[in-house]
């Protein structure tokens, strides 16, 4: 053990911290991390947040350097030095220093693989152009800096809606730009599904930020005449030309696998590198971590590109304890993330509806609109929640939340219940922190349990809000049990009205040859409805989600 | 099961549950509800906020109404109805109407007792008088507020360092009253270790709040001559004496079983209903829920009374499902709680080491101060967290966390893998929502797992705060591995200095006859001090929270 020599292969979040812990597990051994770019260990989720100015000082990004690695850790750290080959027989690197222009190779007893991920940059004419940036390092969002700055730019087109995407929209934005976003799908946050990420094209909208859904980027051209574009002029599918000062590129990224590739190591389906459980590849001396590896999704059990620093640095740690004669494992991915997106934050972890549908899982989805804490204190806003499970299991599949306040706290604890294998039972039953100030006696999470619960359980049949659109009137009713308050400030057309209170009084009025879907403003009060109506021998079933979800998801 | 008559007694959270619930379940059934009070499903969380005026309105507490709850529910509600006598053999109670003075029967298929808990007043002297209040309604906050008024209050005296003598002092405080606070205890928010409650001294402190602790009143006086106080004077065990214009008696609370053991049902060993899992009493006809029943501590597997709302909602719930047929079980309990108190917010799950120590329970307790999100992000605070665990099966036991941000999610994340019977090598596994402003790629409670298991897994051994004093000069020194800036804000008396930096170097310069208990600020720096220590051949143990927990722990 003493006296071995680990080479890492990238300094930022999976190899920094394959680095580190192999130095805390042997004083002895010799470390080297060869990192291609100028910084090691430096905040990339953070890079956004520089453009906007939120973080204010570059060297908040720099969360260490060659010399506090060395300091600290003892850590032989050489920016600039790529690594352009592995020789697995003689178990070496041959590495060019690009500072000082000069190749040589490095022995290894283990050689960890971190080389992370590179901008997608697909072959759309006029791609590569002075003015088009991507966000992966600190340069990057320096030259974007010095590029608004130089050129005084007033407009900014973003090219893709995922994370990096968004963060740059509502960044470029915070600094004053006329920002316009172009997303070839129709939704952004392709991991929500498409009625949950309704909920961030209204937020994009409402905050003067231009949404371009359903359009691929055909070319990028040069300004015509009566045009003025510093950058260029994005061209859409649709013919709609988007002048743009600035153009971020946020349309995803590829696995750097090339090196492993071209080394002879096995790679996964979806082009990353394969690693078994300890995170090993196919050489038993290489291992490798971070956005570069394939990893098994514990929803799907497919493998899955995880571009994620959480489990980058989980990894790093993983993989050099396992160099070091550990056997722990890498447990599945579960996709949990988060974006803020103006003033709204939206959150998933597991499997979308998408995806299950896709894989012919059978699945359950209910909706609900909770407030942040109890209603009563004030602040409380709705949250939008969605809850996928299985029908039979009861068991969580995933979740997804967005709202202006405490999404985040209710999607860790549905990571954590997934990571549980819990059902929608355990939600209804967690025992949560209650004070006014930050929950509801029933929290959000339990609502979400217990909303799963009257389906599962048989309390009531749920209709979804696309079903409401190709309803056949002669089979089918909408009732809408809310308040005459609330109806006049939008409805579901044709649909009937009585108000809850009034159910038990009227429901003469209700056909018995028709199915009746009943909603009110969240889904609560037509649950009760239904039970009324239910136990009078009413066909019904209730809107899950109610006029909230149906408004947002149907209002593009 | 149609035509079924259910009785509920006490219309709060639990009854008020169980009543709701149950005419879902049933269309067809009598539901009446007996509560002694003015008003049922009332925000009693609420109360302390309302006299503090974050709440402006009272009619913001009053969550329900009897007139909603009969248009909604078709619930027969009947606020001042006291149930004076259970006749289990005819099965009927005996109600006495106190607003028209008379007394009738009532019968039932089922009786829900959700009778509550009422505040405990201990035969101090003077404690019954004008000017001193407890908390616990709606009249009883509403006589506060006129009693400030029309007094012009200006010193409050809580009795109680509870969650509402707390959020009373908080809310008295905010009102411009000079508080202080008496607590026989210690320490205040006795479900805290006292090192954890420590840093709630500290902001009550830092705030003009006087803190009495270790003080038992003795006596509630009349003022003397020199004495101005229009309620009383506190007067504590050690003599000191507080001039109140108001006094809150925030002394705890028993539950209110006294209905119960008068029909001869069976009682639990702290006063609470016995019920069986599916909260069922005594007698197969009469289910109990709320502040009034034991339930079982998912820990410590003893019996538990826990006065909280969550719960007693949860449990009315099931009881109504039983009740029609079903076979729920209430699960354990694991006292998640939480409180704001002024700019802090404190929050356990589980058991505290006190009680694991007086169980004799195997206990390991780690301690952390990590940033509630990305130090490089605007806005981070560093929290306080100890996570208790079983040194054998690294299974998690229970969780403290104070800070300014943060606090509830990561609770209710432990609070979930409480449930889950997770230990700290999950919590290190979790995959949490990670983006800047929410929370860091090692989320703080991976930390605290990675923390554990760097015990459990032999790499540091650890010694606690309370160590320090008493430490033998001739067998351990205290070694300082800070920066030369930290260390004149500070140190631990006799300590040695030596920044983690230049550990290699120095290392020379340490006893190797004598154990070095290592520290930094907050544990990781030692750590990292402690890896390279140790594989030189020196004896050394890392100070678990370092000076950050030592000084709070031990700066009353």
């Amino acid at each position: 053990m003493s006296g071995k020599k680990i080479v890492v292969v990238g300094g930022v979040a999976g190899g920094a911290s394959a680095a580190a812990c192999a130095r805390r597990l042997s004083e002895a051994a010799e470390i080297v991390v060869l990192e291609r770019g100028p910084h090691v260990s430096f905040a990339n989720c953070g890079l956004p947040y520089f453009v906007g100015g939120e973080i204010p000082d570059r060297d908040d990004l720099l969360v260490q350097t060659p010399a506090s690695l060395r300091a600290r850790h003892n850590l032989d750290v050489r920016p600039h030095h790529t690594v352009v080959r592995i020789d697995r027989d003689a178990r070496e690197v041959e590495v060019h220093d690009t500072a000082q222009d000069r190749t040589y190779r490095e022995h290894y007893d283990a050689l960890i693989l971190a080389t992370g991920a590179a901008p997608l940059i697909p072959p759309i004419p006029g791609i590569r152009r002075d003015g088009h940036f991507t966000v992966r390092s600190v340069p990057d969002v320096e030259a974007i800096l010095s590029w608004i700055d130089a050129r005084n730019a007033r407009q900014a087109v973003v090219v893709g809606g995922g994370y990096i995407g968004l963060e740059m929209a509502e960044q470029l934005h915070r600094r004053g730009l006329q920002v316009a976003i172009a997303e070839a799908l129709p939704q952004v946050m392709a991991p929500l599904d498409a009625e949950m990420a309704a909920w961030l094209h209204r937020e994009l909208k409402s905050n003067g930020v231009a949404l371009h859904l359903g359009s691929a980027v055909a070319a990028f051209e040069n300004p015509r005449e009566d045009e003025t574009a510093k950058a260029s002029v994005v061209v859409l599918n649709n013919g709609t030309r988007l002048p743009a000062d600035v153009v971020i590129l946020g349309l995803g990224v590829r696995p750097e696998s090339q090196l492993a590739r071209d080394a002879g190591l096995d790679l996964g389906e979806r082009g990353g590198i394969r690693v078994d459980e300890t995170l090993r590849t196919s050489d038993p001396h290489i291992w490798a971590v971070g956005d570069a590896i394939e990893v098994k999704d514990g929803v799907t059990g497919q493998n899955s590109l995880i571009p994620l620093a959480g489990p980058a640095n989980r990894q790093g740690r993983i993989a050099a304890e396992n160099i070091f004669g550990s056997s722990e494992n890498y447990s599945k991915t579960w996709g949990t993330a988060i974006i803020r997106l103006l003033g709204l934050s939206a959150a998933c972890t597991g499997a979308n509806e998408r995806m299950l549908r896709k894989l012919g899982r059978p699945v359950e989805a209910v909706y609900l609109h909770p407030y942040s804490h109890a209603d009563y204190y004030p602040g409380a806003h709705r949250m939008a929640m969605k809850l996928l499970f299985d029908p039979a299991s009861a068991r969580l599949l995933g979740a997804q939340v967005v709202g202006k306040e405490g999404v985040d706290k209710r999607i860790d604890v549905l990571a954590t219940a997934l990571k549980a294998g819990f059902t929608a039972h355990d939600l209804a039953d967690l025992e949560l922190a209650y004070a006014p100030p930050f929950g509801s006696a029933k929290d959000p999470v339990n609502l979400a349990g217990m909303v799963a619960q009257h389906v599962l359980q048989g309390e009531v049949k749920n209709a979804q809000w696309y079903e409401i659109a190709t309803l056949d009137s002669a089979r089918a009713v909408v009732l809408d049990v809310r308040e005459d308050s609330e109806r006049t400030q939008g409805a579901i057309p044709h649909s009937l009205h009585i108000p809850l209170g009034q159910i038990r009084a009227r429901m003469g009025e209700l056909p018995r040859d028709r199915e009746i879907i009943v909603h009110c403003q969240t889904g609560q009060r037509s649950y009760f409805a239904c039970r009324i109506l239910a136990q009078n021998g009413f066909s019904v079933r209730n809107l899950s989600g109610s006029y909230r979800t149906w408004e947002v998801a149907t209002g593009e």
